[in-house]
């Protein structure tokens, strides 16, 4: 766990403060999960990074890759069950300082998104934008995707319809309240 | 996919048939989740094998791992959406003729099991004993554990409570009939 100085602390509910500005979402991301873990809140996990295998040799009957390269997820990169749902998303971040270009989203991982949307599951990214970082609902991403033509999401899209997204030192990039939003579970005692 | 010669097409509903016997247990439950993809009945992955890098190379600006190790999974190697429920689970093989030893389950997977049956996720063991293939819902195979001090459950208790598994040269394992069964799925239109 990381160490604020008590300004920042005291601070980062007026400024949305995310750390250490160069920290990763990913590791932000896994701060929550590590945190919701742990309070029993929510089992959610990063799958692992595929790979495809070239070489394999024997170390003292150990196995050892020798030879591998990084394949892309056909899926979204977390899932897991919160409150008896099954939810899944994915982390993207952007340079861009307008918006947010469709293209980071590979299309077998659009195609992925309508399919837990239809079976009912809960969805969503977290996108990194202007070094701001939002989750919108897999249905809003889509809708822009079926309503327009254009290649990239505006920032006013996401700040209009996401969820501003904060750094606490202490839950990580706390997400999960909005999963209750997003997915109805306010009010529910499972 | 696999030809058969007709004879075993036609016999295959009368005797337990998992096609070639040596067919590994994770492409007969490979062959399932492709088939359930396909006919939109369910989202179901395997995930990644995790490894831990130790070295990674450039070979012309593209990363290549030239040092890794297969790491162990801390929950279960299946999990996905079903009817808008979360699915997990974990095929293992025993060469037990009597019993299947519970060390097979790694301690962080049994407690992984225990938290999902809390948070209300569908949750189970696919098991190859004796050259059958059974599935073994999560609460029992809890139960058992809570219940007895033995360190490996008789092939009767995994027969009693489970639900034997065919394998049909369409669906490949054909599992899911049976979560509906165990998840209390089956009058549900969602």
């Amino acid at each position: 766990m990381l160490n604020y100085p008590n300004k920042i602390k005291k601070d980062y509910k007026k400024n949305i403060n995310y750390g250490n500005r160069g920290m990763d979402l990913e590791n932000m991301i896994n701060e929550a999960n590590e945190y919701y873990l742990e309070k029993n809140m929510a089992l959610i996990y990063k799958k692992p990074t595929p790979i495809g295998i070239v070489k394999v040799s024997y170390d003292n009957n150990k196995q050892k890759i020798k030879d591998a390269y990084f394949a892309t997820q056909s899926t979204l990169d977390y899932n897991g069950l919160y409150k008896g749902k099954y939810v899944e998303f994915d982390a993207k971040n952007t340079e861009s300082k307008t918006s947010f270009p469709i293209s980071n989203v590979h299309l077998h991982q659009i195609k992925h998104i309508r399919r837990v949307i239809e079976h009912g599951g809960i969805v969503f990214l977290i996108i990194r934008i202007k070094g701001l970082i939002f989750l919108l609902n897999g249905p809003d991403f889509i809708s822009f995707i079926d309503n327009t033509d254009r290649k990239s999401i505006p920032f006013d899209y996401i700040k209009e319809k996401g969820y501003l997204l904060e750094y606490n030192y202490i839950k990580g990039l706390d997400y999960l309240k909005y999963v209750d939003l997003i997915g109805g579970l306010n009010n529910e005692k499972n």
